[in-house]
């Protein structure tokens, strides 16, 4: 996880205004999207007058929105200049077409991801009606080695950074998540060899994904695309080439050329 | 437009840090998705040794990316922040099932926009390879008066606020965008009449677009949904059900019950 300027805490002297400001938009995350004046301030660890004068500011700006019930959002304003972030909406709006595509062949939950820090950032999810229930959002953030985008992201990464990840603590959401450091190893030696992750029941235990990498002009990976179906039936090695092939065109759309040769 | 503290400027006295502050992350927009150290200082009409103390302050925060070039970008920790406005993600959540529905139904743009100020903001597209080139991407801005989303959220706005946007200026884009007033007030109580709008050629000369309304749980128009179809060919009077259905389906999502009595 990112270092959290929003955790609770007794108000720390010595903050520069900007850092004060940051830590009142740091205050909201997935499970705090509507936040009171006072829940802004006991979060972002700052007294309720210094509180009320940046959340005014920013109000007045566009940054946070204040609904019917005085509480706060983060505003349309803030949101549309977010969209300009390079790995956000500009890296979804090329994979899009090949992600529709992917999403009519399954009709199952197609998502797009980068790695950020040790973990997998959710840029894009499309879902139908009766697709399989995940925890997964736009947005939110899970651990890689739990995650087919993450197993993706991670085999693909400098070997220095797959061996601390492998040699910290692996946090289980199922009794199938790897936590094993040489169970994952493998897994890694896996996705690089076959071109393609499968992460069964790792997060949730009734479903598993099928992910593929996307690369950018240089070749290197600068995302994954997945597709999470329901374990119930499953046939993952059957979904590896439509995830595959999304995966080829995305990386097209970013500028990449196949290596010359056979292939 | 909202006022712009991006404007390119002299450098203005007496304004906050909160301001300076904001005035840095203004300087990005559509246009300028990348700025170098002096870019930024020069949109946001501050000096370059106060614009280089809070683009690093933003840096270390995540609000801001640097890349190799040595140009700033806004950084994912800001996209994931602005991606828990409601109007942003969680709408765009609730609706992405009824919008997939839509793009399958036609294969064109579909799009979902809300009403900020004076003007349509996209929050969602969806379109496919061979969908017809469109101006609006997430994020943008574009005048209620020459869209398809934004008849439907003008037609249903109130009275005062209509009367405001059709005696100001009606900006032009192609030869036939409505830039009449009372020829912009019967489109609007056909929309009313019809519950749908049909934007022929208003903003580019080959594309029309077909819109309706998406109500909250109390009724009132939250949001509109469209598609964007070449105008050769273009039959828009028998896309209108198909994207009612959306607009009812994204609303009943939102918690909207449907009028008792006959319809």
């Amino acid at each position: 996880m990112p270092p959290d300027p929003g955790a609770p805490g007794p108000p720390r002297p010595a903050r520069s205004v900007v850092e004060r400001l940051l830590s009142v938009l740091g205050a909201f995350d997935h499970r705090n999207p509507a936040l009171s004046l006072s829940g802004i301030a006991r979060r972002a660890g700052l007294p309720l007058t210094t509180t009320h004068r940046l959340v005014t500011a920013l109000t007045e700006w566009g940054a946070l929105e204040r609904d019917a019930r005085g509480e706060y959002h983060i505003g349309l304003r803030l949101w549309e200049i977010a969209a300009l972030a390079p790995r956000g909406v500009p890296l979804r709006e090329a994979a899009l077409p090949y992600l529709e595509d992917l999403y009519e062949a399954t009709h199952e939950n197609v998502q797009l991801a980068v790695c950020d820090g040790r973990e997998v950032v959710y840029i894009e999810r499309l879902s139908g009606h009766s697709a399989v229930g995940v925890r997964s959002q736009v947005g939110s953030r899970w651990p890689l080695h739990a995650t087919g985008v993450g197993l993706v992201l991670l085999a693909h990464s400098d070997p220095e950074f797959q061996r601390e990840v492998c040699e910290a603590p692996l946090a289980a959401f199922t009794p199938y998540t790897m936590t094993d450091p040489a169970v994952l190893r493998r897994a890694l030696a896996e996705v690089r060899a076959t071109g393609a992750a499968v992460s069964d029941r790792q997060i949730t235990d009734d479903a598993l994904s099928v992910a593929a990498p996307v690369r950018g002009p240089r070749g290197d990976v600068v995302a994954a695309v997945s597709v999470v179906v329901p374990v119930a039936g499953a046939r993952p090695h059957a979904l590896i080439p439509a995830v595959r092939i999304a995966g080829h065109g995305i990386s097209r759309a970013l500028g990449r050329r196949p290596p010359s040769g056979p292939r």
